[in-house]
């Protein structure tokens, strides 16, 4: 089996756990996914897979979403392979690696969405393999694109480059200084915007931040990278100077040991209390405290530890008290 | 250094820690130590002193409460070695063997209070050491008897045998049935009192219950101490059927190790988060869940973690910081 990519840690996975691209394309002569007929998007999911099995060297499986089982989509969606639009209306394709690394939704809110992911930091090699995907199937398929307009997406937020790029953070000591909403503020004003990764309550479950451009109009998509980047630094250096306040904290080292505690040996983990025990050992391995769990093992876990893929995993639907027991098997099968 | 006492385990520790016997004894042609002068009350303490040493095979230490520290004595005090009266008076004095299983208060309510504890239930063996102590002294000290009274003792309750019998029982699985309110009417009913041995809440810290006989005249001390023995045992039946419905609850497994992580882990414990968390280790160990710590490991604990203890040990005042920090680094030494 191919290794998954988030089973890695990249560069400056300290603070940044992973990278993702997504270009949004759409193909010429065809409706707008919204407009398409039944038939039309048959046609469009076979020419597009058949464009893909014709580049060399790229090898994505292909996946009907009406053929999955729900527990199957509920983990892609867990993992970030396809978004919850998508999942919800099970008329798409997905063309997926092994790895997981390259994605092409089809037919989400514009006909083709491709993406790829990355652990650490990986602005530039992700946005250069998603740029070579690209090239090869606007060859084959011929993208809609507009000279003033740039590529043509179905929601004009999209428009010109049709680039998001997005960094997953982890910003625990941010977080704790209750620093985050003013930087949501700030980042906003520079054209990005910044959400919790996993939940939707108002604080970020385990510290883990989305980060992405908003802006695709007017920028190139070398610009939009290099935008992205840049403000990451400056958050990465507002966090390091947080950390090292929050490592002087009478109650740091305790937190910390006392979630590797739990983890070691809980027999039961929600995945709230899971993502925040994770965050915790997270910041000790990166402080120098925990030296027997790597970072690759959390980041593995962080990827596996979600309802969806427990129940993929298992190969059946399990009551949330079997996945709660089964997340903690999980991680401390790891944490061993 | 001699191992103490409560460092080992005895019969019936599943659910008996201590067995503990205090005689109340009155030397004749002294009045009762709250209408003693001080110089009387010299002049007992003396008396008490010379009468211990000429016993054979009994070697006690005799500490003046004025010369010793704060902390000392509140160390003593949380033993069970002296009462909070007599640490707060100040004017006593205390016999003790190295072992701390004998101890004699000088002049708290009465002139002596004849101590023996022991580990798990140890009623006939421990009621044996205080009576053949208190059989050496008295032919030394002559002590007030009453053909109809008994022994006379200050305040009144205490006529009679002056014989008070206490087991310390652990009942977890009855405080989480929330059976104790019920339990303690019903033995009070059969002349006996439970209340819990730490803390002063409503609920036992740790689930320790300490129950002893209330009746000390008109009764024999062989018949107080069947009595008191007698109900023990219904109450560990009730105490046994109720584990056995605990341990088939789902969550708790799940309790027990995380019990365990974060003893084994935590860098800072409160007193009272300690006590839970050993109550929790105890019944894991009981139930055969957890078997890399012993039941002694937990006596042991039991007996070093409270505030005066820590600073006692430590040699100096502490802040409850401090004391919290010391409190994990003793209780993870101890399950390394």
């Amino acid at each position: 089996m191919t290794e998954k990519w988030y089973r890695q840690c990249g560069e400056q996975s300290e603070m940044v756990i992973s990278t993702r691209i997504r270009l949004a394309r759409n193909v010429m002569g065809y409706p707008f996914p919204n407009r398409m007929t039944d038939e039309q998007r048959e046609e469009l999911k076979r020419a597009v897979r058949e464009a893909v099995e014709q580049i060399g060297g790229l090898v994505l499986e292909y996946i009907e979403l009406r053929d999955c089982e729900q527990r199957d989509i509920l983990a892609m969606v867990e993992r970030h392979l396809i978004s919850y639009d998508f999942a919800k209306q099970q008329t798409g394709a997905l063309l997926l690696s092994p790895d997981e690394r390259i994605s092409i939704m089809i037919c989400e809110e514009d006909h083709l969405r491709i993406q790829v992911l990355g652990a650490g930091l990986d602005l530039e090699a992700a946005y250069k393999m998603a740029d070579l995907v690209e090239t090869a199937l606007d060859e084959r398929l011929h993208f809609a694109f507009d000279e003033r307009l740039g590529y043509l997406t179905q929601c004009p937020t999209n428009l010109g480059t049709g680039m998001r790029a997005s960094l997953m953070l982890h910003l625990p000591a941010l977080q704790e200084r209750g620093a985050i909403r003013q930087l949501s503020g700030n980042v906003s004003k520079l054209g990005l915007t910044i959400r919790g990764a996993y939940g939707e309550g108002t604080q970020a479950q385990g510290a883990f931040y989305q980060m992405s451009n908003q802006v695709t109009l007017g920028i190139s998509e070398t610009a939009a990278i290099e935008n992205l980047n840049g403000i990451a630094q400056q958050i990465i250096k507002q966090e390091q100077a947080a950390r090292e306040a929050m490592l002087s904290m009478p109650q740091f080292e305790d937190r910390v040991w006392r979630s590797y505690g739990l983890l070691k040996y809980a027999r039961s983990l929600s995945n709230e209390e899971a993502l925040k025990l994770l965050s915790n050992l997270r910041i000790g391995i990166v402080s120098g405290l925990i030296t027997d769990v790597s970072l690759e093992v959390v980041s593995a876990l962080l990827g596996d530890i979600h309802p969806g893929c427990l129940m993929a995993q298992a190969g059946e639907d399990l009551t949330p008290e079997s996945r709660d027991k089964r997340r903690a098997d999980l991680v401390r099968a790891a944490m061993m």
